[in-house]
């Protein structure tokens, strides 16, 4: 018989059963005792430890349940062979690599595109969202659910995307999935991997590369040329168009109706021709009345419709929807139908309870004035800058271009603006390769170039004070020069 | 000026400055205070209702930031054009379909093989570190983060493969995505779309399906004719070999070390073989020591190593990884390094605490112990019934194979039951076409049949009373043939 001895005063704060549980487990693993020896029971434990006899019960009750005792009927309690159980010790990290070393660096003024304001997410409302999705101890939480994503979240999306977008689609249209690139992946599975893309050049590198992944021939047509007027299209006689109608990244346009109808009618012209219409920063649209979605005058079913909260909630959620048009729907069912969701269910009721509680709305309306008082700021103070040539992309999305009045390049500019702290892209960045196979992006292309420096200027998280400091240096850098 | 009367004793529990700031939205909202209109100034409406100052100041705050009303300097305030502002409201769902229906038809007693145990969930501590996370009101929370996941959990993850499974890795060579097929599309991108896949027939079904969907032509050898035999394997001779050797589903066979070491010298004799090795259910092992993995043991760099938090946690959790070998990771870093995580960040950082404070640890043995229990619940009933003729895939995993003696099919068995209640697939299910690509499957090809009724029946979520009557059951249908 072991005798146990132990310290239930000092140490660690946390309950009694804990700490025995833990004593006796250190013990076994570090085989102080040993396979086969027999545990005093719980009677006498707990009088040696001066403790309820229930708090021996619990501490016994756990180690039973994880396997390091066994209970024999009538004998008593006995140390396992616990060769078999799992020990997970914390291990030194290994040394973080240089490549994180580098991006931790901070910068004093960041214009990223991509950056949104986190400062006034409601932690609160979450939190309390959270929590009370997890005190229902629901079976259902733990089991992957739909694969399609929960209906009621659908249900959920489909109003607001009704309301907010005009777009005409029920539940059962609506695919969830873990961000844009996912479900790009999951239409091309549908389409075939065997066609044609066109999109506009610049646009949006991600989708550009995806498709190139997925195996498909990826044509541009230069913003500078039009884009995707019906005669380029003509010209080109893709299969799939990606467009970002309601307002293009990085150039800020919004497509003409005439255009859009056009473009509806060339895909309503042949079996396999699709658009697809990436809806992606719709939201914040900062004068006039939102401009209705593609999807909402489409009478041929030939439109794709992608949407995310990454921008309207936050990118860390990952979670964005794909409205499919019946065709494509029946394809999904007989095709890709037996994918899980890639969503976690849990995300997925949190997400449905912030929309259905009316938070999603309040949240909308208070970010587009926030983000509305920033544009207008950073419009104000561009106005004033002698080396601001030419401002456009304004009034919608989070950032805005400049056409900047120097001698340098726009290279040159941008790493000069680094050197001073200041981070800001060149619409080159978003230049596409003249590729349209993946083996041919190997060769090391060059993207076309432009004659005159035109900078992405994002303000979603910067303050009054942050622009004013980030356009002094990029001033500096420009009268330096 | 608007005169204002609220109701603030009636209605709903809520704060007061949010009675005030819902009622002053919704008489905006209606028409009945129009644009232009003034409100009362803060003080007179404090008096009138009889609350604080800062009561209705929080109100006017939110009305602000939500874009209803504006604030002009010493003028007071007005009513906005609410035109542009989101309205979002509850549309009454639409009526869920008939395949909805069908799926909440309840079974008394269900075999499924891939139901696991839910009631002893840690919800408690699930709940806590989710609120202890959340209260840090941390901005990085909101962005996406690494796109292979987050570093730390990545470094949790590889420490528990090491002790556990013995794999050999660093976190840099984890990638962490949502589920195993999303992790199966990264790797088909990887390796090229025009490949040959090889794996055993019967099958995990989802791999098969999401190889063929990425244009792989997969080709299958019998579990009947010795499965991954390096004949069989020279044979077919493909790029790439899927295997399950520490349990085969739906099979439940381990593979033989010499053959492991067979296989991964073939891998290693031409540049382009690779072996994915999913190891999906290997945490369950009821006797003896577990079997380490085929990564642990591979000195040429060619094996994948795929795991998923499905079984051991939740399926609904979305969270699986996989470890490349160097060269597929620089390939990965080339080619795929521009994908976002498809992990919620949030989740991400709550399974690294659950994994770092001992938790996952203590719950693998606790549910190792649970279903152990099961296993051999369901074995001892198994060994008194008649109508059983073998039984195998046992000492692993969720679910053991039956071979049932009737003179009726496996899919009379199935219906039969099923009309009695019970659900549970026979192992015909788990073979495939003899299809080789995508198109070939719409041709409905025939799977092979087999001789003789086998069952899969899973056991992860069944009590000791449902073993029963389902026993029972199943036994009656076997009589009445």
């Amino acid at each position: 018989m072991i005798e146990i001895m132990i310290d239930l005063q000092g140490g660690a704060k946390a309950p009694l059963y804990e700490k025995i549980y833990e004593y006796i487990k250190k013990e076994i693993v570090e085989g102080k005792m040993t396979q086969g020896e027999k545990l005093p029971s719980t009677r006498r434990l707990s009088e040696n430890l001066a403790v309820s006899r229930s708090t021996v019960e619990m501490a016994y009750d756990q180690l039973l349940a994880e396997g390091y005792i066994k209970a024999e009927p009538c004998r008593g309690f006995f140390v396992c062979d616990i060769t078999e159980l799992y020990r997970l010790e914390k291990q030194v990290s290994a040394p973080k690599s240089y490549e994180r070393e580098k991006k931790a660096k901070k910068r004093k003024v960041d214009f990223s595109p991509y950056a949104i304001d986190t400062g006034n997410f409601p932690y609160n409302i979450w939190r309390k969202i959270n929590k009370n999705i997890l005190l229902d101890d629901s079976e259902d939480l733990l089991l992957s659910g739909d694969g399609q994503g929960e209906y009621e979240l659908r249900s959920a999306i489909a109003a607001y995307l009704h309301q907010a977008r005009g777009v005409n689609c029920s539940p059962e249209e609506i695919i969830i999935g873990a961000g844009n690139e996912y479900l790009e992946i999951l239409l091309a599975q549908l389409l075939g991997r065997e066609g044609t893309l066109l999109m506009e050049n610049p646009g949006y590198p991600r989708a550009y590369y995806t498709f190139l992944n997925m195996g498909y021939t990826v044509k541009t047509v230069p913003t500078a040329e039009g884009g995707l007027t019906l005669d380029n299209v003509c010209r080109e006689n893709p299969d799939l168009i990606y467009m970002m109608p309601s307002h293009q990244f990085p150039m800020g346009t919004v497509m003409p109706l005439k255009q859009r109808l056009e473009l509806l009618k060339w895909a309503s012209e042949a079996a396999n021709r699709y658009l697809i219409e990436d809806d992606h920063d719709s939201e914040f649209r900062y004068r006039g009345k939102p401009i209705p979605s593609l999807q909402s005058i489409d009478c041929y079913g030939r439109v794709v419709y992608l949407g995310t909260f990454s921008k309207s909630i936050a990118p860390s959620l990952r979670i964005s929807y794909m409205v499919l048009p019946p065709q494509l729907m029946e394809k999904y069912h007989s095709e890709c139908g037996f994918y899980s969701t890639t969503v976690p269910r849990m995300q997925q009721e949190v997400l449905r309870e912030f929309i259905e509680q009316g938070h999603f709305e309040r949240h909308l309306n208070k970010m587009r004035g926030i983000y509305r008082s920033r544009h207008d700021y950073l419009l104000g103070e561009l106005k004033k800058c002698s080396w601001v040539k030419k401002i456009s992309g304004d009034y919608a999305g989070l950032h805005l271009l400049v056409q900047v009045d120097t001698v340098l390049s726009e290279e040159e500019l941008c790493n000069f603006a680094a050197e001073k702290g200041v981070r800001v892209s060149g619409i080159s960045k978003y230049l596409f390769p003249e590729a349209q196979s993946r083996k041919e992006i190997g060769k090391e292309l060059q993207a076309p170039t432009l004659a005159e420096p035109v900078l992405l200027l994002g303000y979603g998280k910067l303050s009054e004070r942050e622009v004013r400091h980030g356009l002094e240096l990029l001033g500096g850098v420009v009268r330096e020069a």
